[in-house]
């Protein structure tokens, strides 16, 4: 608490031209050019302060204007104000069972480089894995001409992200890492860790399907099955910085086992090994194939061979809706890949069994159209956060 | 966004004195009384702010100084600054299935008066229950010669915060029901009504077990159950303002029918129905009857006749830890007669079953100290949010 009462009070002018140009910037990074008059009526700033801050970002290159391409209306055209991608560039990593993807973001979210590798068991130890992230991201920016300013790391597990801690990544057979203390170390960059589904969260409401949308719920099915949570417009997070594990909801209260001591999780029941049990293939078929299968049902019929995964998939569903009320459900990763008309079916039987969703007037259940690269994109956006700030 | 950049700047003076009378009016309320010293050191002001707001919440009645009666230490006493209960009352009234109780609360938390009845099918109407409140609370008020400022309402239900207004509540038999304005309308008075979980989660909050917690669910049972979530020291609202229904999560896929449209609810699973049942008692048992008879098996041994029951407050108490990540879940209501052995067992079954729980260091399980009282005195904390700030 400040001291209000004692004579000086309110934020100093440095201070409000640091937040005009960030909320600017911001603005520009998110929503990408318009015009100065735009920018000063959705920032609820005058003209003479945006020239200022525009001014400003102009001369030391992170943005430049432009006259539009094309003219709207009479009289003089508004100049636009565009954010210069290479003028702040962050890594954004993915960490994956099957593989890491890799990507150098610039200011406006625009993907000037990407590299990936494949992940096999004697190079999915964090030690391989933070010595090829390091190699990989100078390669990257030597080639790209570019220098990160930090990094965004997706990692699927149970992360305290007050310190990037890793208390457990299950696929990965990762327990215990200092991960976000080591990665700083080796790529002497600010970084940032965080569960994948949290990441998949963020990058639906920054630049997918969850716009303008403050309350959603983003699940996504790799290997494992996770979510994350934003309510009234913020990321939704435990005790200690960690985020729930919606994959370890107990849909199926003595089913098959999961490594978490528990049994029935709805990872287990509509995680990839669930759905490839259902497709009838072992459950390593690899990720193309089951894929393949399940676009050639795409008209399939209901009843059909997803039955019983649907039930599953709803079930989790009725309680993730009842518990959040959220407005938006996203579902990501291997679920855009599941035919329309199961996740017609998946929607009509929530919305039957979920009194939350019929209060709120029917919560939504769309797939992802950021699909398999949104946690890429998510951890871009954590990365940028403080940049933002600080450009 | 306000008008950073363009000279005027910062709070004025006489929003700085409201804010620092607020916030230490809010101490005292939550915190009782203490020394001019003791505020100026925790709310961060000078001696000479807290003095002229003391000074001026004297003059008005709504403090008093007086010398402790016990001194610690040598030199003059430190006055204490002490809430005056009637100069800021609410009305808080907590509507249950088969009773309503209400109660006058005066500044610093103190019950000045209550008064409750019983509801018969007949009574439980809306239109009743809202004549009875109104005519009560003024008897009441009468009685006690204080005049409330605002009422807080707590309500098993599916509520919409925003304006009050009751979706359903489906063991009162209520649907659509515009309780805030209808209460307003006849009591005269700002009428906030909320979710019956979320009070009891508000009141462990601030009064009870959970006091400097950021991170906790409340949980309770009466006829129906419900949950209450507060995150990052904050209420969890989803959509349009309506909080999740935790009694309806689903532990038992194709369980016994509820009345939501789903199937095995936590809800029909652990609430005072199953209790019932799982005593081998009739489903309408009488509360005392029940409570009592939970009472006679204090020292009963694990196993015994609440195991199955046990089971299924576990598998959701699994979910809701896995999910929200919490530091302290609180079990509210009936669930404060379970036997201590049950409870204790329940505790070890979630702590083995849930990962997150082992993340966070193991999240904890406790009854509700504040017991029956925690809705009515989360209503009335509810009540005194606005008054707080207008005294």
């Amino acid at each position: 608490m400040g001291e209000h009462g004692s004579g000086s009070s309110g934020a100093r002018p440095d201070e409000a031209r640091r937040h005009n140009r960030a909320a600017l910037l911001r603005r520009l990074h998110v929503d990408g050019p318009c015009t100065r008059a735009v920018l000063a009526a959705e920032l609820g700033l005058n003209r003479s302060t945006i020239k200022a801050v525009v001014d400003g970002l102009a001369e030391s290159g992170v943005v430049t204007e432009a006259v539009p391409a094309r003219r709207t209306g009479a009289g003089r055209p508004s100049l636009m104000v565009l954010p210069q991608p290479e003028s702040a560039v962050v890594l954004a990593v993915d960490v994956r069972v099957e593989q890491v993807a890799m990507s150098m973001v610039g200011l406006g979210g625009q993907v000037i480089g990407r590299h990936s590798w494949n992940l096999r068991r004697s190079t999915r130890t964090p030690g391989e894995v933070i010595t090829h992230v390091a190699e990989s991201a100078q390669l990257l920016a030597e080639e790209l001409a570019v220098t990160p300013s930090g990094a965004g790391i997706s990692v699927p597990g149970v992360v305290r992200r007050d310190d990037g801690w890793v208390h457990e990544a299950p696929n990965l057979e990762w327990r215990d890492i200092a991960l976000g203390a080591r990665l700083a170390a080796v790529l002497r960059l600010p970084v940032q860790v965080a569960n994948d589904a949290e990441m998949g969260a963020l990058a639906e409401h920054v630049r997918g399907v969850a716009r303008e949308v403050a309350d959603l719920v983003y699940i996504s099915a790799d290997k494992g099955v996770g979510g994350g949570v934003i309510s009234s417009g913020r990321p939704l997070r435990g005790t200690r910085g960690y985020v729930g594990e919606l994959g370890h909801l107990v849909v199926r209260p003595g089913g098959r086992p999961c490594y978490c001591g528990s049994r029935g999780c709805w990872e287990t029941e509509v995680g990839e090994a669930a759905l490839c049990r259902a497709l009838g293939m072992p459950e390593d078929t690899p990720r193309g194939v089951v894929v393949a299968e399940l676009r050639s049902l795409e008209t399939a019929p209901v009843p059909g061979p997803l039955d019983e995964f649907a039930e599953w998939l709803a079930t989790g569903l009725v309680t993730v809706v009842n518990m959040m009320a959220p407005e938006l459900v996203v579902l990501g990763d291997l679920f855009t890949a599941l035919p329309p008309g199961v996740v017609g079916h998946v929607r009509t039987l929530v919305h039957e069994r979920s009194l939350v969703s019929r209060a709120v007037g029917g919560t939504r259940i769309e797939t992802s159209p950021l699909g398999r690269d949104a946690k890429l994109v998510g951890a871009a956006e954590l990365a940028f956060e403080p940049v933002l700030g600080a450009v």
